[in-house]
């Protein structure tokens, strides 16, 4: 998760990339990691996730069995499902959609989404990791560009 | 949808292709089109619908306000999630997911998702348009590849 955290640091600091960062993880060694670039790109579907696991793709193709995700924010239902495509065992993330979205960012009105991919997915999800940290992210963001993402 | 269905065509025809195929249109013009190349990629979020907005997103940015996309089997909930982050404002599809999976292939286990979506979010959906064209096409890759999905 520090690596997830550096990640959106460094995603702050770029000139249009979003204060969310993932890593990808099998076997304690970092396969992949990415920060938003949607705003860079100009691609809606660039979130810190599935840029990680595009990268991630590139090295270990389409099956990712074994791996972690950790990622600075929960994952919205996009990611969350190509989480469940890329065969990721689990999910680690910081802060709470709810609390991301209460700083003004904008997120989807899914309510108990993750609980309803809980009971149906066979993910592992551990949620509110360095949370508190996560959130500073999303703060100082806001702070340096004076709006959401 | 044709154009779709053409997209789909040519998914089943290439080496490593999926048998489904996405078009996203804005004022009767096509902008983007694209089929399934998870297989060919080794990208698990290479689906055609993902596939589709990457494409249109080079040449209308984030925002696809105005845009329908066609896409010959209801979008999986990433799918679908991406079509609302591209703020894309109708989704016109084929073949039924639970159809998609009689036949056997890889479908999410999530039930009524497009209908809690319906409920949350500001997308206009027509499903089963030309469903039976569509499915057809996932006959035809079971047939020729001797597999499904």
């Amino acid at each position: 998760m520090r690596e997830a955290i550096k990640e959106a640091t460094s995603g702050i600091k770029a000139k249009d990339g979003g204060p969310f960062g993932a890593v990808i993880v099998r076997d304690d060694k970092i396969i992949a990691k990415a920060h938003n670039t949607v705003l860079f790109s100009r691609d809606p579907t660039a979130h810190a996730e599935i840029n990680a696991i595009r990268a991630a793709s590139k090295k270990l193709g389409k099956d990712m069995s074994g791996c972690v995700i950790y990622s600075t924010t929960e994952p919205c239902p996009m990611c969350f499902s190509a989480i469940h495509w890329a065969k990721i065992d689990k999910v680690v993330f910081g802060t709470k959609i709810e609390d991301v979205a209460k700083l003004g960012f904008n997120e989807m009105p899914i309510k108990d989404f993750t609980l309803k991919f809980l009971g149906n997915l066979k993910i592992e999800i551990e949620g509110d990791f360095l949370s508190m940290e996560c959130l500073e992210l999303l703060s100082k963001y806001k702070k340096i560009k004076g709006e959401t993402y």
